[in-house]
């Protein structure tokens, strides 16, 4: 299992002077395993998330929203998979957010995203999410645009505004309940063009490959100024980012891992205790489909 | 039309002191009308918000969300009856909040209104909201229960954080085009007890009643005291409240109207108008479709 201060090194929970820069992205925090140790120290991590999330659903009183955010090919749908895979369907959704849609453009930037929230009892996964909002709308000018916002409301500190609504209603889910956990798989440029080769050239990964991808590489600068602005102006105590070094894909699937399951046990999810009338009622319902006259083939039971 | 400083008496931005008694229900702002005066007026400021609705609509920019709250019998129904049919449905949307759904008491206590919130051009009308969430939920204990929120949350100053939370949102969506208003429509308890009796002797009027109006009644200070905090705590600039006297239908209705259309006319939206390279095009198809050629009946129009 990942020692506990390890994950601390990438959690951002005050983001005053966060730079991008202090995070190396081929950083493995000084283990050095093979596939099948890696794959053994997830399975422990899924292992340890299952039972958690169990008692979480059981429970029903918290809810958790896993926002994943990071370039593309840096691992969000592997994350995904391995890390949740071992997770009940039943008490966990994800919701890939792609192009808004017309409807979607035209309510508040935090409307498409608070509609998809997990219910109590529930983990709630964003593939991408409402930080969208202050990342690819802040580098396209023309996705915040299609918004069609009054103009005298898109002011030169409208992004600010915005890191401002994040935090108050991030604030607003933390105080009623829903635990918000963000992390950006931070990727290197060169760890990119590898992995955008490899879809390439293999065919079997070809369906992933989507020639858009080398546009957005081309604003990588401009991402990584607006993917560290809103960290810097949304990490807080209640909704902290963490900082996923993901150039070595195991490594950040047990960051993530480890850092979900830290969390789950912080809330300690408990198993509802019955009250002395349900207790009774259970305990008579028990009498009643153990009596002689409930055995539906009409014998009794072997002694 | 009512005179704008009128509305003004009944508008509250800032909460502050704000004390419920310095409002009269019965006022009537020193108007004195027959019902045929009032219903004239009434279809004056009616017609007025026609107008400026087309061109909200034809705009798209600016969402209005109105908030209707009272207690029973104040009017609510009748309000939005009276004041809004002469508003094209298309562009304007009533949802009523009645006792939350299992989904929506398994989510936070914003969830299901944001869900409901107006798109862009249109007027979303609230007949009941979130406010409920300060006002039944905090006179009923029972209803903050069901929402099964985990226990260390429940703290004695929840009702200040939910107008913490309240106003943060509402900053948002005024920041982000969504114009809050929000109306209290200010009964008496004399003239709720008239107004209750009529539904139960005029035959017509049976289906309107409820016994469990008579509960609610019974905590009538409860009530006052929690709209006058939630009306103080969430008063604001940029989402005031209205106190609308309201033992007089007809004084409260054309308040209503007034305050809708005073804001309208701020916003004071306009018909897109076409940039060069469309109005191009439109001249365009308009020599098209008027080419003999597309006539359907292949003759010439009379001339």
């Amino acid at each position: 299992m990942l020692k506990d201060d390890l994950i601390k090194r990438f959690k951002v929970t005050d983001g005053e002077g966060f730079k991008l820069s202090d995070i190396d992205p081929d950083d493995t925090g000084g283990l050095d395993l093979d596939k099948d140790g890696a794959k053994e120290l997830l399975a422990t991590g899924v292992k340890r998330l299952h039972g958690l999330q169990e008692r979480l659903y059981a429970e029903g009183r918290w809810a958790v929203l896993i926002v994943l955010q990071a370039m593309d090919a840096a691992g969000k749908d592997g994350t995904i998979e391995h890390v949740m895979s071992g997770i009940n369907p039943q008490g966990c959704e994800v919701t890939s957010f792609k192009a808004p849609s017309t409807v979607e453009l035209r309510h508040d930037f935090l409307w498409r995203t608070t509609c998809a929230l997990p219910q109590r009892g529930h983990i709630g996964i964003f593939n991408r999410s409402y930080y969208e909002e202050v990342l690819v709308a802040r580098v396209h000018e023309e996705v915040l645009e299609k918004q069609n916002l009054p103009p005298e409301l898109v002011k030169d500190d409208i992004w600010n505004e915005r890191f401002d609504s994040i935090r108050d209603f991030e604030r607003h889910l933390a105080r009623n309940g829903v635990v918000v956990l963000k992390f950006f798989l931070h990727l290197s440029k060169g760890e990119q063009r590898r992995r955008l080769l490899e879809r390439i050239d293999e065919p079997d990964k070809n369906w992933k490959f989507d020639a858009g991808d080398l546009a957005e590489r081309k604003r990588w600068p401009d991402y990584m100024n607006a993917y560290e602005e809103a960290i810097a102006g949304t990490a807080t105590k209640h909704a902290p980012w963490y900082v996923v070094p993901a150039d070595n894909k195991w490594f950040s699937r047990l960051v993530v891992a480890a850092a979900i399951a830290e969390k789950l046990e912080e809330l300690d999810p408990q198993f509802p205790k019955l009250d002395d009338a349900a207790r009774t009622a259970m305990h008579r319902a028990r009498a009643e489909l153990a009596g002689a006259g409930n055995d539906p083939d009409g014998k009794k039971h072997k002694s």
